[in-house]
């Protein structure tokens, strides 16, 4: 099981301690997704190196590929792609709904078809908890429904209400001593959000996550919410904003109370050249780095800013290098990592608004 | 400038020192194929902790893209890629008759068209030589002409003749301190072999190649003609075996007195998930591997084969991860890089005959 700190607070801004057995994370914190087994591009080795103190892994994808009863066989995640610190995974709920062909949904779970061969099979917050277990992660995830948004009110009341209903049979389905976190939803409904909310601390978590956002609403919207929002959150407990998000996002959400964040976008964005830097995006396929010899951001220190150039890292994007998207990686991972830190030490000195305010002077210098 | 030791022999295998500014390269060795400024899927620190002490790049690829004008501004090609050990280039004679759409061969050169955009440009000695000066390596290779075997006896001896010129005009090219080696063509033809290199080692260079084998002949015929010809190569200077091979292809070369390889196969059999072991060959992608708890080879202390099981080495090729080509192609480099190592340590220890069949006995033992 999981013990949670708060240790220290700028604002509504929180930085903390989530114990677990395999490892301490020091909140706020961000977790690099691990689809597949495996932080793409990158070794474990190299995950830790940057920082990162605890991986997501996806229970939709790992179910399929390679099974999860191979990876219990195996010795569970962990052991099979060689990462020993914290592994937390998601349910399955998101992924049923922005990836598979959705065939059924009912009161007991939902029949879909796999996006690989078509295959049809049931997940379940029963059938979610047992991959879960399986797999071996340190935090599980509840299975929850995310619908898309725009949602009437009528509609993401009864998602809510399913939502509930699904999370205490996720609960009740545990036989291991691994975390389970709820996931409260509600869309931007205010009040769905409060009712979600304490339905979901009726029953009794280890931690709570914000599902159901950054799913097609504006910044603006979300923002919105999260201000108004996160800090209701059970105060002794790490909050989880999940699938989200942009460095800026990160930066408004960690000022509204929230700890926890996981997203693609450093590895994925990484994969297709867009790379961030102290000073905004840069998408390294332009014409203009062809013969520039600068380091991609002159104010980063890791390995990639301190011994390639633009020049090099665009030759080995448009050239489709492996190399490419391993470095992009790195650094782009090196980014989230350290924004998130700096966030933590920000937090920890009493000012954080402060800091945030500039890194948004210097990150937004070219809009 | 380089200087040749030679500090050990064991019948006609030689271990040897090849001393260079940026380093020594310790004889036989096997030089990764950096085609386009990167050893696919590593990077230049890896390929280095591997004990990898010079790396090949390829002028014709590096002509292209980006450009040897744009490399040279930068730097030279040992800064653009961030490898500060040795590096050799190729003259970019071999790549116009494998890759390039042959347009017009003449005295002068060869105008070709590029295998990206169609573009016609020309390759002499005088401009190979040029690109290579751009590029900067320590060792150089002579424009030669290597003709598709087989070839009839008229066709080689007019190619012999061809090359030989060549190579007077590649010397006469050279402006800088760089090595520059001569390249011996013949095909299979054992006196014009001799004639090619009598002509070479008259215009004298720092070393010398053995070019156009490996290009359809059986591996019968190329060890038949190393066997009674590499050893009339000067005793007194590096010899290079272009293009070769599988793992049985080096330690019969070395067996017959060859210091120095390059080849695509260890990088890209491991981008196709072939493997390989002290026990053979190995097709990750089989059924069989996908419960395979074992390390891919129980007798390597590789990083791979210390911390990743097989059924994880297949999951990560079958979900075409990049981490599955990282690890691939870092164990297949470990097993070449080692396979020298130990040809060395055993031709020191003036029982070459012996270790060379022991490892056969082992490697061949599925056959």
């Amino acid at each position: 099981m999981i013990t949670f700190e708060k240790q220290a607070q700028s604002g509504s801004a929180r930085a903390g301690c989530i114990r677990t057995p395999r490892g301490t994370i020091h909140t706020p914190i961000f977790m690099p997704v691990g689809t597949l087994g495996t932080v793409k591009a990158m070794t474990p080795e190299e995950v830790q190196a940057l920082g990162a103190e605890i991986i997501l892994g996806n229970t939709y994808h790992l179910h399929l590929r390679p099974g999860d009863a191979l990876i219990h066989q195996l010795g569970g995640l962990h052991q099979f792609m060689n990462w020993h610190l914290p592994i937390l995974t998601d349910s399955g709920g998101f992924q049923i709904f922005s990836l598979a062909k959705l065939t059924k949904k009912t009161e007991e779970g939902v029949v879909f078809q796999s996006h690989i061969n078509g295959d049809s099979f049931m997940l379940s917050p029963e059938k979610s908890i047992q991959v879960q277990q399986n797999l071996g992660p340190d935090i599980m995830m509840c299975f929850d429904e995310c619908p898309k948004l725009p949602a009437t009110h009528q509609r993401m009341e009864k998602s809510v209400a399913l939502t509930t209903r699904w999370a205490k049979r996720s609960k009740d389905a545990r036989t291991s001593e691994q975390a389970l976190f709820g996931i409260i939803q509600g869309g931007l409904y205010f009040d769905l959000r409060k009712r979600s909310l304490e339905e979901l601390v009726n029953i009794g978590f280890d931690g709570y996550a914000i599902g159901g956002l950054s799913v097609g609403e504006s910044p603006q919207d979300m923002y919105e919410l999260l201000e108004q929002f996160a800090h209701q959150l059970p105060d002794t407990h790490p909050r989880y904003l999940m699938g989200v998000g942009e460095p800026e996002d990160l930066l408004e959400a960690i000022d509204s109370g929230i700890d926890m964040f996981d997203c693609v976008l450093p590895t994925r964005n990484a994969r297709n050249g867009s790379l961030f830097t102290s000073h905004g995006k840069v998408s390294i396929k332009q014409a203009k780095y062809r013969k520039d010899s600068q380091p991609l951001d002159p104010d980063c220190h890791c390995h990639v800013c301190q011994n390639y150039s633009r020049a090099y890292l665009r030759h080995l994007f448009i050239s489709k290098e492996i190399l490419s998207m391993r470095l992009n990686t790195y650094h782009n991972l090196h980014f989230y990592l350290q924004l998130v830190k700096q966030a933590r030490q920000a937090i920890d000195g009493g000012n954080y608004a402060h800091f945030k305010k500039t890194f948004f002077e210097k990150y937004f210098i070219n809009d």
